[in-house]
């Protein structure tokens, strides 16, 4: 072998390397940005991944990631308690809450069913959801799961489940995207439009 | 503002987020990985870059990067003491290794000579090459910077100051790439090639 980077410049680019869409030569990149910025911006970084593994866990009630006891939304006595939004994941709850167009509660299913990768209900946290729908007082639960093959499955799935249970369960929308262009709408979103179609 | 992450995710995203060419959307999604990750593994990320701060320093000879006393090359009784190879950064100094055709000394500039960017000289390591070479027994001095402006204008520069020493300054061959193709060579490398041409 020749020569590499001194064993500790290495191992940085290596562990750099390993971090999903870093190839090797944007992990030389980090490395060397990680060794020539100011001593303070490098620590700060390492410490807010230690940090971030030791605080960040799930919410005991609706399985979001929170760093306290229970997740900010839980907490809030303000929300409707009543009305329940389910997603796959906490980014989900943070796209659902940029709208500013729901106030309720959420639960987080930290995935989507998934046969052929493996993932069934038992993996997700619909145990915990169910728990709560049955010693809550929630009138609706509306699945926004994605909207791809996945995601239709798990809210049919959970909705057969909750629909015993005297919940209300409603699905998002789908449609044509604010904005979009008809033209390069795909045939499977049209149709859903159409019969999705409101009187105005 | 409307809900978002909890603060020590939130800021493990934006620290993640100033790395170079690293985005908002890529910021969260190393997050992510980092906080699903095994334990083991984000810790030791954390781990390299405060190693990799703790011990990397300039190699008190040659300016290379270094974890010990002095660098792994300047430490090689097998290398050649007569020769000397200058590049601009440790990473052109690895890709000289990589060649596997140079078994000379190095000295790292930490940069080139570059007035419209505020760099000059004195912002180089060519006050310690200059007193290395003064105190040394040194033959030939390569000027391997890039073949650019500002790295033409460094060799040029320190080719000056190093002659008097009575010393040989040679510079890399410009010429066409192996392996490339002459249609797309520009007419600057294709004018070096030709006026560098050698007797077969």
């Amino acid at each position: 072998m020749f020569y590499r980077y001194p064993d500790s410049l290495d191992n940085l680019i290596s562990r750099l390397a390993r971090l999903p869409g870093i190839g090797p030569k944007s992990a030389q990149r980090l490395a060397f940005h990680l060794l020539h910025a100011r001593e303070q911006e490098a620590l700060a970084l390492a410490d807010s991944i230690l940090k971030a593994r030791r605080l960040i866990h799930h919410c005991p009630l609706c399985a979001n990631l929170t760093d306290e006891k229970v997740c900010q939304i839980c907490s809030d006595p303000g929300r409707e308690q009543g009305l329940l939004c389910v997603v796959e994941q906490p980014r989900d709850l943070v796209s659902m809450e940029r709208t500013r167009s729901f106030n309720g509660l959420y639960h987080v299913l930290h995935g989507a069913i998934s046969p052929i990768d493996g993932i069934g209900p038992e993996k997700l946290t619909a145990e915990l959801l169910l728990t709560r729908l049955k010693n809550g007082r929630f009138q609706e639960v509306i699945m926004a799961t994605n909207p791809n093959v996945e995601g239709e499955a798990t809210a049919q799935y959970l909705a057969r489940l909750i629909k015993p249970l005297q919940i209300k369960v409603s699905r998002i929308a789908h449609g044509v995207p604010v904005g979009g262009d008809l033209e390069y709408a795909d045939e499977a979103t049209l149709a859903q439009a159409l019969s999705g179609r409101k009187t105005l």
